[in-house]
């Protein structure tokens, strides 16, 4: 791809019109959700998502906050401070605790918003700053848009198909790499699936030096091959699903922008993909619902995977 | 209930031995998730969840902060600041926007955690402060311990029953009510479910005045006969599922400290009920991922509601 | 004034140049430090700020957070979470505790800097968004550029001129007043003074219904006398300096944009004028330094007042 | 030292009675203040602080979050958000900016409070968690009780009396240092002062790797000698005052315990000593008031020095 080819890429229309905020997810239906839901086998459900802790790892290097967490109320501060005014009779019988936590949209297991990028100041759907974007937040595009996201999902073992533990760093997933994994699993990746791509990444953490940066991830060949496959969401066990560095020096994030702002693709980032490799569900159930929240380029989510008949 | 009562009550010891973190959620079973899961028809799915905005209702009234949310990118702050290191020619290709949320932990629709109230300063399955009580979080019994919550689902629709919108002010639900309404809707309540109390409350949110304080529902009674049919966990589209202001002056959440200290039973607040009331799905197929938090008193969800045969 | 003319205003330049960031500040010398602090008598010091609480009065109409403060170390926290890594010996010989506060930047006793209010998307000195707006913060006109702000200070005592506790909700303090409560105090107003207007309201703190909204302050023809006699900042004991609500319909608040945007001149607010008004220290010598934040639009600050001989 | 001798401390009682709260900083007096102040040449002032901006040198290793700041108005963003409530016409008019800050409180230029360290679960004055330790601060000897730190100060520039630009990591100034150093600079260190010992660690800042961790700083000896002259304050270049790590194994940071909780002395850190350092500016007029934060156990503040005749 030539750098010019990169510099004239620009925000997508949506296909399903103008006031579209919610991109691919749009392909998940009441007749694609039936069809998923229907083969469950409900005995065993797997939790795609890591925890959120103090330390864990998190993208701090363009200033966002790590993950913070501190008590509002705990049962002995209660009865000195009293700040729920009961007093200490109610105090002493109700042990009361509380807590606060503060995050950067995209720690931890989570999905990426159709605002999170886009090209040239715009996003997704051609929506433009001085139309829409607040002080706060974005007022479209935002995690509060997205339904649940219900639907086929299907992982493409990457590092199982070429019998590693992980990818090495920086390795660039390619079309082929996604086409002789799916072949050799016997799936078949279709429109409306979820594409989620283990790199392995998650064997490493919580280890912040081995599973930021310098991730192995989806070449931007791979990621518009993913997209013309017409998938309605994609995940990964990194923190980028795209390789990074970026391969061009045009954009630090092309995958990102093509996914989100080329093709209204959400991400989700950070997938614990680690049980699902072990029992090669290539095929599952996927149900996850993005914390809704106003306006947000991120959201948390807990993402949990059914076998299927 | 005497005073005397509830000030001799003590947090349980839990029935699935010392090391045991999540009580009554260890009622949900391999058996018990693909009974229900079989059952699904997946055409329609049913979002129990209120989305997180600037200016929502909240618990401010123990100096708990409201919801908020600043970003830490924008595309045109970061062509200024260059936080990111790219340079011009990439952040002007590349539109890029990241924000960060702060929130009191029991704000929106969330589970409380059984670290949350206790007795007597320890909470259940007597953990104690001087053992699990760090400076940041509960060591213990934080929502990073919950599995998912994947269930049989029961509505108690109780304004519905009686042919209101919504319950008074303060109205305590007794466990007559609920025998009633459950009759009237034709199911029964079984060990393992997941019960959800509707007041109706929600159809006032996100007016704050209406929603927050002086809140129709259960009574310690109900509470306790909810727990002895040995549900999974509870919830209920007001903000406290018991009645506010307690009826008795030794304690000002008997329910919480009952349902969570006293019986192993998660909490969900702020459901919107209102979707399933009108579609009269008294009985379905609960599936609710709490983020896992490591430590915390309250989680985030978006649970969702399925339809079964 | 008419509508035409508030919406004609446009920043002013410097007259200190293109790289100017303080303005008004400028006019604090040598000379003038020298001149005022030589007359100093150092037995008494009066504090002219108000404490950071937990429930205190703040400005969260428009989404911003009420101060927070949280705990991040505890002594008997530390015994049980070991965050420092010292281990039960030593963090049983020292008890360690730790706190973060958040606050937004007007909240208590602050100054706004000069980029807090412009007029037409600019800042003072002609500054830019596009030039100088980052996602985090302007990178021009910032709390980190005020120098110690020592100079004579001048006690304009309105309601004890006009023989009243307070001035009425809404008292907009015209030149007049201004004037003739000089007159009364016998003391002249003069170039590079800190000019610090009473109006009485600090009496009411930190009942927030009383000190918040609707509050005297100088007119816009007030605020445009006191930048016409050269002052180099301005200070009051309410919340806006300015009378609030706003005389003209174009704009919420044109004092703010006239004393910052048009005249350089920053502005002290929330300061506790009570003891000094008590003591009658109509000429004195302040000393305040602004915490310094890098590109801040406001900051906290502790002045002090000292009698002079 | 021995071990023993670390354990066997405990927090002074102060002998300002059972209620003093600020303990040596009861030796400013109305008589130590004119003294000093008498002498102010008030034509130069040095600024003793550093600024606080993203990415900043801050203290993380056990949990604590970087200084964070986010905006919470723009022009731009306030033109279509509104969250002001004022319309289009206004917000044309005024450009608003707005902000919020986070931070720990020992960053940046700071002051420790009587209630940062202790011994054996107390804080200074024998005050004891279970009667003054809130959920979200201690209700005893928080910053808010400072009053502003007006005294004689007496800068003890140990590297330039060394010949040194920096001391090396990790050097323990003793008290032939300190004295050697007054006697070279021709200055005593008196009753009520307050001592500024200057390590050269300010020239590194701010690269974090250079000024964070393996800190030179006093010896507990000299900690002991400077509280038995019996100064009101210390203060310090580096981030601790006292030599890091601690030379006992029992205690982590004897030099904190001793001077706050054994001698009731506050201490202020990472202060910008290199101007006065240039200007020899051994004996001065110290003028430092801490921001009041009510309980918290630091506070940021902007001293000043004043050169004295």
């Amino acid at each position: 791809m030539s750098a010019l080819e990169e510099q004239g890429k620009r925000v997508a229309a949506s296909p399903w019109g103008p006031d579209d905020q919610i991109g691919a997810l749009n392909r998940i239906t009441p007749a694609s959700r039936a069809a998923i839901m229907a083969r469950i086998d409900g005995r065993e459900v797997y939790d795609l998502s890591v925890d959120f802790f103090l330390g864990m790892p998190s993208f701090q290097a363009a200033g966002d906050p790590p993950f913070q967490m501190w008590m509002t109320h705990t049962p002995q501060g209660t009865l000195v401070d009293d700040l729920n005014g009961q007093g200490p009779v109610v105090n002493t019988c109700a042990a009361y605790s509380g807590d606060v936590i503060l995050m950067y949209t995209h720690t931890g297991t989570h999905i990426d918003s159709l605002n999170h990028l886009g090209y040239h100041g715009e996003i997704y759907n051609g929506v433009k700053p001085e139309d829409a974007l607040g002080s706060r937040h974005w007022l479209r595009n935002g995690s509060e848009q997205m339904p649940p996201i219900i639907a086929r999902g299907v992982l493409i073992d990457v590092p199982a198909h070429l019998g590693v533990e992980c990818l090495p760093d920086s390795h660039a997933i390619g079309v082929e790499e996604i086409e002789a994994t799916l072949a050799a699993q016997g799936v078949e990746l279709r429109e409306g699936d979820v594409a989620l791509i283990r790199t392995g990444r998650m064997r490493h953490w919580p280890d912040s030096e081995r599973v930021m940066g310098d991730s192995p991830g989806v070449s931007i060949e791979a990621a518009e091959w993913l997209t013309e496959v017409g998938i309605a969401a994609v995940g990964a066990d990194n923190e980028a699903v795209e390789v990074t560095p970026s391969r061009t020096d045009q954009n630090w994030l092309p995958g990102h922008c093509h996914f989100l702002a080329g093709a209204g693709v959400p991400m989700m980032e950070l997938l614990n993909l680690e049980e699902i490799s072990q029992a090669r569900l290539y095929e599952h159930a996927f149900v996850g619902a993005p914390i809704r929240i106003r306006g947000a380029t991120g959201s948390p989510l807990r993402p949990l995977a059914f076998p299927v008949r």
